[in-house]
This record gives C-alpha cells, sequence and structure tokens, in this order.
C-alpha cells in the first residue's frame, strides 16, 4: 500500500477481515497516518489485503485501498503477519480468527457476539500458540475498560462493574428523559439516525449489553461466565408512564449493566444483570448522554474508578482497535 | 514474608523502597492477598526488604512486615528481582531507582518529582537494561490515565489532555464551592485533614499539577517537555471575590491542568498550562469533588474519553502501583 518508510525495516503486514463503518475507518487511519504507526511499532504498518463479502459495494475507500479487496478470507489470512476482523457475526469471523491464531499471527477484533460467544476458547488458542487476540474495541467501543479492568487493577480486588455499554439505547433514553419524546417516537428517531438496526432486538433487549457485561466479568475475575448466566430485562417494554414517573422525582431511566463478585475473595461468585434503572439525577451514569457509554468500575484499594467515551461509530471504534493492534505489532517487533 | 503459595514456584522477590502511606499499603496488599498475585504472576510475590529512613518510626504494619525494616536501601535492590520505590523526592530515590535499572530490575514507582525530572533519562537506562520503568501511580494516582494514554490509545492521535490532577486544591476549592467556607478557612480545613502538607506551596502554586501534566504530555507526544515549559498560575492569590463572582454565573473555579498539540501532526508543537479555570456547571471537571481527580483526553478518532478516580490515599496510590507491579512480574515471568 504505502511505501516503506525511511526506516527500511520490512514493512508489517495487516490483513483486514471485513470493511464496514470499522473497517475502513480502520484501513483509512493506516494509510493516513503512516509516519505514526511506523514510529510507534518500529516497522511500517502496510494493509496487505481487505476481505469483504461483496468487492463492488459502495465504500468511501481511496484507490490504493480499494485494490486490495477481495472476496477471499483466507488468503488475506494467510498473507498477513497480524489480523485485523471487524466483520461481526460468528461466521465465518470465527474459523478465520482461529485459522490466523493457529498460524501463530496475533489478532485484534472489535466483535463482541464472537468473544461473548467462544473468547475464552479463542484466547486458549492464542495462548497455546505463544500469540495474542485483543478486543477492547468490543467492549463500550472507545472507552478503554477492557484494558484498565485487565491490566490498571491487576494488583486490586474489583468488587463491581456497572455501566451503560449500549450506546443505542441510550441515544433512545436520552431522547425521552432530556428531549421530551415519546418512547416509541424516540425509538423511530435513533432508527432513522442509524442508532438502531432494522432488527432492533439485540439492543432493545438487552442482548449486546449482556454479551458486553459477560466479557467484563471475565476479565475482571477470570470465570467461566455466559450469556445465560445474565438477568437480563431489555427496554422496549417500557412505558411513558414509566419514564413520567421517574423524571416526577427527579430520575432518569437507563440501561444498566452490572457484575458484581460476592463471598470467597480468592474465588468470588459473579453475578450479572442487565436491566433498566431509574437513577438519581447526581448519579455519574445518568449523566451519560447520546450514545456515549460510561463505566464504574469498584475496586478494594483503588476505590471507584470511571471512564467514559464513545460507545460507537466507525473512527471511535477504529481507536481502539488500533491501540491494541499498535500494541500487538509492538509485541511482534520485539 | 509468606510462605510460597501451592503452585511451589521460586518467590519473586520484591523489594520495597519507603514506608509511608503509599508503601504500607502496598506492603500490605501483598500479604493480605498472597493468593491473588500468586495466580496473576504465575508464582507467589514476596516483599524482601522494607527501606525506611528511621526502623522505629511508628507504622502500622503487621509483625511479619516489620521485621523486614532496614536503613539499607541499597541491600534492598541488590536482594530483590523488582524494585517498587515510594520514597517521594529526588535523592535518594533516584540514585536507587538507577541502581536497580542498572542490575536489569524492572522498578515501579510512584514517584512524581522524580519522574518529572529524570523520567526520561531513566527510562532510557530501563531500556538499554531490557527491563522497564513504570509510574502510574505518579499521575492522578488510581486513575489509570498513563497506561490510557499510552496503550489504549496508542493508535490514535491524542490533540488535547485536560484534567484536574492535583487532589489537595481540589478538596479546597470544592469546600468553597460547594461548602461555602471562605478560601482561607478552607485552606486551613484541608490542612487540618491531612489534605495538604505543612508547606501547601507545591500545591497551592500549581508546581505538583505541572509535574503531572509534563509526565502526562511526554507520554502523550514523545516530546522533550520539562517543568519550566508550564504556563503555571496557582490559586493562592484568588480572593473570594473571585470565587463569588464565578457562583454568580453559575460556574465553579478548578486548578485546571492542559496540555494540547498543534502544528504537524507528525510533529507537534506542545504547549502546556496549570491554572484556575471558571468552568460551567456543566463541565464534566466541574464535576470533580473532593479530592477525586479527572481527565478528558481528545484524541482524533475516539473523540472525547474522560477518566475520574481518587487522586490520592494510601491504598488508592497502591491499587496503581500493584497494577503497574503485577504487570512487570507477568513479564519477569514470560
Amino acid at each position: 500500500m504505502s511505501a516503506p518508510a525511511a526506516t527500511g525495516q520490512t514493512p508489517l503486514r495487516v490483513g483486514l477481515l471485513g470493511c464496514g463503518t470499522v473497517g475502513a475507518a480502520v484501513a483509512q487511519a493506516l494509510s493516513t497516518r503512516p509516519a505514526l504507526y511506523a514510529e510507534r511499532v518500529g516497522s511500517p504498518i502496510e494493509v496487505c489485503g481487505i476481505a469483504v463479502r461483496n468487492v463492488d459495494a459502495p465504500r468511501e475507500l481511496h484507490a490504493g485501498l480499494s485494490g486490495l479487496l477481495t472476496t477471499d478470507a483466507s488468503s488475506v489470512v494467510h498473507g498477513a503477519d497480524l489480523v485485523v476482523e471487524v466483520m461481526g457475526g460468528i461466521e465465518p469471523a470465527q474459523s478465520l480468527v482461529r485459522l490466523a491464531l493457529e498460524q501463530g499471527k496475533p489478532v485484534v477484533t472489535a466483535n463482541k457476539q464472537l468473544i461473548a460467544a467462544s473468547g475464552q476458547e479463542l484466547v486458549e488458542v492464542a495462548r497455546q500458540q505463544a500469540t495474542s487476540l485483543d478486543y477492547e474495541a468490543a467492549v463500550a467501543a472507545a472507552v478503554p475498560v477492557l484494558r484498565v479492568v485487565r491490566e490498571s487493577l491487576a494488583g486490586d480486588r474489583i468488587s463491581s462493574i456497572t455501566g451503560i455499554v449500549n450506546g443505542s439505547t441510550n441515544f433512545v433514553l436520552d431522547m425521552v428523559a432530556r428531549h421530551g419524546l415519546g418512547f416509541a417516537e424516540a425509538v423511530e428517531r435513533a432508527g432513522q439516525l442509524g442508532y438502531l438496526e432494522a432488527d432492533p432486538t439485540e439492543d432493545l433487549d438487552g442482548l449486546d449489553a449482556a454479551a458486553k457485561i459477560v466479557i467484563l466479568a471475565r476479565t475482571a475475575w477470570m470465570v467461566d461466565v455466559g450469556l445465560a448466566d445474565v438477568h437480563r430485562e431489555g427496554i422496549a417494554h417500557l412505558t411513558d408512564d414509566d419514564f413520567e414517573a421517574a423524571a416526577s422525582c427527579g430520575q432518569v431511566i437507563k440501561l444498566v449493566a452490572s457484575a458484581w463478585a460476592s463471598g470467597d475473595p480468592a474465588h468470588p461468585h459473579v453475578e450479572m444483570a442487565v436491566r433498566p434503572v431509574a437513577l438519581g439525577a447526581d448519579d455519574p451514569l445518568a449523566q451519560v448522554r447520546e450514545g456515549r457509554n460510561g463505566v464504574v468500575i469498584e475496586a478494594e484499594s483503588a476505590g471507584l474508578v470511571s471512564l467514559f467515551g464513545p460507545g460507537a461509530g466507525g473512527p471511535e471504534t477504529a481507536s481502539a482497535v488500533l491501540g491494541d493492534l499498535v500494541n500487538a505489532a509492538c509485541r511482534l517487533r520485539q
């Protein structure tokens, strides 16, 4: 793609699986900031192939990148030193991620469904092959919560994680609370603005938030939990009366995902829930607006640590993917 | 200290330099959560020595740890696999950190003065010896801002960092803004509660905040900046009239540290300032209360990412030290 930088070193070849909003943003960043990546990694980063379902679908990619599009995803994996998976969904993403890991290649993914379903198994493949699988972007996009839970708090005991991790439903709830829309109208508006999928069940029923809290709980406590362990209640059944009742008490309804540990701190029992909660206006999560996300982590020594930021969006999610990519690339180049 | 855990592996010996509130909290955590550290690191962690100026000074340490106190700091470094420096100040901390690094031993420190003064030089020693120097706790204690700037945003371009990074002055300003105390009275109260040193100049004149914004700027942009480059104005000269004027506009005065990049993104010009700023009540930093800290990072792709948490305190600062310690120990055991 881009000419090797002045370092003269062999470029590190990145294979991109998927070229939707996130994939396109990753490709564009890599091609528009070559000096930054070359400096941070110690050698240039080059996109060597972009696997898509349909090469001719309309995309905003500059010419140098369009020429890399292919429907042959395996060949992209085979030709890469490092693989970025941003296709979403379980298959073929799972097989391709596994293929890359089995070849000892680091993988970075933004795919929460895949990680919630098979993250532990795939991490084990990565471990066996002495490589890595990173997925910061799978939870709360640009909010760096996985790295903070895994690394910053690695010497502490986390007691609970509470957050707004679904930007779509937060957008809907914020439209109702701050802009006075009826609930049905807010859902419609969110759909028009692209905040909700054509089938919004995944968001409105709390399935998306549940996948994220499962990933967070596994990261915090290294426990074997899954989607079926989440006490889950979505927001689809809420009525305008519910919102009015909350507002009359100075409260705001948010879809809150939470996970908490109890019992023996060395082998804690972990519970998880996703449900609409009426929060006091002073609650830090009550102030999370539009499509933003926020997470409050409570730890024994650190106390309360909170993180806020964009929970969706192409460039925002790409930022988290690129952070994982640079860190993985630096490890490869060590 | 503690008996080797069931793993049967050789314990990793941690030498502790300093045993004030942070050092004692680090030692207590290591001795009360041995299973957690053994599991995360892959071998038990053992405190092998604690260097102090006066062995007989009153301290709350359990008996097993008290027996490790010594005034011979070099012997603690020599006997350790990994060194934690929490003495504060420049000397003898600097010589001891350098000694440890020259022996190829990873060092974790909470010492902002040292890192602001000689961080780049010491990191270079660490690099030459293929070891590491980590200092998350030196900036904003339990707020994981250095790791987020360095790793989470490693693939992005940071444009600015704005924060409340001095808990003492924030406590004073919060007492004035929310509890109606006069400024002089709030300073006195903060002193009584241990939020300010006997000589509060370091905090009130913005020197402490300046050291932290220098460390943040270097981390974000890899630039050679120092304390003299910070446009600095403290809060000591503020009067009750200033606070009343701000309050009458619905604003709140905070001591804000900031750093921002301009010009060529590949080789940005970086400016830094510490000064009292009147913030609108809606500003996320306006809502940082008591001794807490908060930092808002703006990046090209990620947009606005904000982090909040305890900016001081023994266990809170120890949490950040222990996070760095576990990560460094894992690298040693790889």
